[in-house]
């Protein structure tokens, strides 16, 4: 291990710790429309001390787009660059009282950095800053570096799509390092190189004008019993999704996926501590699940009277939300068009499907050299504690970036299984901060050698 | 037809408008404790206005019940009862902007009486008043006459088994006229002898502390799904209820009651167009359904995400309502044990079930020579359009009555299939208003001579 570069690294986080709290302190709550020109104009300021060039790609309806572009230093490799994706927008912060320390003040508490977006995801952008001073401080920057930051991702990357295919040549890279990473519950740093696919829809079925009173359940139909049995012929007890060509468009695992998933940890006990989880696994093979096993999630149920007490009422109307997690191969609107056919199949025409939004799945070929060189660097800063993930359990606008730029995906970061990305009390681990500020440096000096 | 009683009931009905008109204008909503002790002393005075004895049972926690007794005229027949049940309670009259009137004001509208109660029930008592006048004025009543007016009945009346229990020779009658009747979308004005009986509970489940975010789904249970599948294997897609035992204790109809299922008569499109039902109906014999066939609703459904948009959460909690209408034979405390053991059974040991309420069914015996009497007197009064009806499809606290007096029940009444007894711009026809009270005062004549 570079020594001198592990000075460099302790050295820009001492300098850099009063940019992080001022970041952190902007109130960057896109859900909300709060911070968003401040924050746009923090990152400019930012990346421009640090000898980048910025551009604001403010085309599209949405929060700009941040893009900023550093070139290779004297002894680096010019005909390499690395692509970052961050985001600049956070999670709201409520509920607030459920915050022991403010949630826009940078605290530290037991270790930890808390804030809201110190997870997720300012302080990872924070980090990859640090990592470049580190880099320049220590003889300059091993290869071409660009930064693209979006300003929804917390409200699903609205204009990622537009984006990426307006400026696929501005984006143009070698590799891309994807947001948010880290730790899992077994503390193995995770190099996790795709996303799970999702689509989204609402299930509604009517079948009165009015509520009726319950002494009409004799003859008169209800709402809640025709979306009840609709959704349960959806899906079996063991987690089967029973649609018809469901599983069909699924892409095998290859070997170094296989071989992947085989080497990974998942502590069940650990897992259900964390969460409070009262049932066993739907799936018996959980590694396994999260990586090549869509899913079919009631996200929501609401029909008749909710209230306390009793109502004898037949509701006239019957809403369930839903969403499905894909894996590579499934197509988003085509899932969908399964689901609403096999309710028509299943004698339930009368329940409607409304599709909210899609997300297409993507997985980086784990043989590619810097999926590799992102593992080797991990095990020099980790030691034996890491993993590969051949993708994650949840999303992400990886599709879209893959289209534009066609090379490898690695989310890595500096997370901690006890992050609370969108809960109150937000922290990473500050020695989780600076192993991946040391992590980051070592990745962007193996990668401008090759 | 007895033409001198016809006069005295049209000089009543002139008589006693403004009563009506006042009794309606009293606020009486159980369920938000307005009204109460106005309506009490109103009754109290109009009861001793006819000559009653009036008493005012109020040891229980609840609204206090009025009592009055009548005794029988110098050529009636002092030997023989009739008790009356009757509720002053109503609903409340929100939503407020939907009313074409004020709701408490007695207004005439297209030949209908408008107002909140008018149908349920003040309405019915001042029509049977207004029957007990007529034939004061007419030459005395032709027997003793006892009334018994409650005041929750609209908050599922809480007090009515300890009041029987308590009053049961005080109520003690030949004969009891329930609450609430009149004509049906036949019109055929109907002779109900019996209700159904009901048990209502609630389904919880919980599979984790806190939602989930469903990239967990993998691996994770969702309470959602938990409800989801336990409701659907309480009940196949024919309506027809799957808890072993549940129909296994339903007395079956005698000759009597068969004879007069056959002759009811349901008009399937009517009804259909009355409520904007969009689906068929869930039994091959409403008819028979709506006397004898238990039925199991679900009243509502909670679980996670509720709102507009999309939340990718897997909920922790989820929860259903449910009754169960019940008929002869059937106990409500048992139908809610089997219930729950059926879920068990069906691997649904985690939906646990809480009991809200339970009432118990009961029917007269159709035999019975009062409700022959009932239903001679209404061919006299309403021709061929007569429905003897052995119980009704919903309910109400008959069978305390019956554990205390042992008598037929029936139940008669001024509605119309318009009434809309708990909606807005509830109204009685003018018209079936007189008709009622004609029919009243003719059935207490033929009462009192057997």
């Amino acid at each position: 291990m570079d020594q001198s570069l592990a000075v460099s690294v302790n050295q820009a986080l001492s300098d850099d710790y009063q940019r992080l709290a001022d970041y952190l302190h902007i109130e960057t709550v896109s859900a909300q429309h709060r911070g968003i020109n401040e924050t746009v104009a923090f990152l400019k300021q930012s990346f421009e001390a640090l000898g980048a060039i910025v551009q604001i790609f403010d085309e599209f309806e949405g929060n700009p787009f941040v893009f900023a572009t550093f070139s290779a230093g004297p002894q680096g490799n010019a005909n390499k660059t690395l692509l970052f994706y961050n985001h600049y927008d956070v999670q709201p912060p409520e509920p607030l009282d459920e915050w022991q320390t403010k949630p826009f003040d940078l605290a530290e508490v037991d270790g930890k950095y808390v804030a809201r977006g110190v997870a997720d995801d300012k302080g990872e952008l924070m980090a990859r800053l640090s990592a470049v001073k580190a880099l320049q401080n220590a003889g300059g920057l091993p290869c071409n570096l660009k930064f693209i930051v979006e300003g929804e991702e917390e409200v699903g990357s609205l204009h990622v799509d537009q984006m990426t295919a307006a400026h696929a040549a501005d984006l143009r890279a070698n590799a891309l390092v994807w947001e948010t990473g880290g730790k899992d519950a077994n503390e193995d740093f995770a190099i996790t190189c795709g996303v799970k696919g999702i689509v989204s829809f609402e299930l509604t079925v009517s079948t009165a004008d009015v509520d009726l009173h319950s002494s009409l359940a004799a003859y008169a139909d209800n709402a809640a019993w025709r979306l009840t049995k609709a959704l349960a012929s959806l899906r079996d007890a063991d987690n089967h999704v029973l649609v018809d060509g469901f599983y069909d468009d699924i892409k095998p695992l290859t070997l170094s996926e296989q071989q992947a998933v085989h080497d990974m940890h998942f502590n069940g006990e650990k897992t259900k501590q964390a969460w409070g989880l009262k049932r066993p696994f739907v799936s018996t093979d959980p590694k396994m699940a999260i990586v090549n096993e869509p899913t079919m999630t009631i996200n929501g149920l609401t029909s008749g009277y909710e209230g306390d007490g009793v109502k004898t009422v037949i509701p006239k109307f019957a809403k369930a939300k839903l969403d499905c997690r894909l894996v590579p191969g499934q197509e988003p609107q085509h899932i969908a068009e399964l689901v609403a056919a096999q309710l028509v199949k299943n004698g339930f025409p009368d329940v409607k499907l409304q599709f909210l939004l899609g997300e297409q799945p993507f997985r980086s070929n784990l043989d590619a050299s810097f999926i590799q060189q992102a593992a080797t660097v991990a095990h020099e800063v980790y030691g034996d504690h890491v993993a590969l993930v051949p993708n994650a359990a949840g999303g992400g606008p990886q599709a879209p970036f893959y289209d534009a730029v066609q090379v490898p995906i690695v989310a890595v970061g500096a997370n901690w299984s006890g992050s609370g990305p969108h809960a109150p009390n937000e922290s990473v681990r500050i020695s989780d901060y600076a192993q991946d500020v040391l992590y980051t440096a070592r990745l962007l000096q193996a990668f401008g050698k090759q």
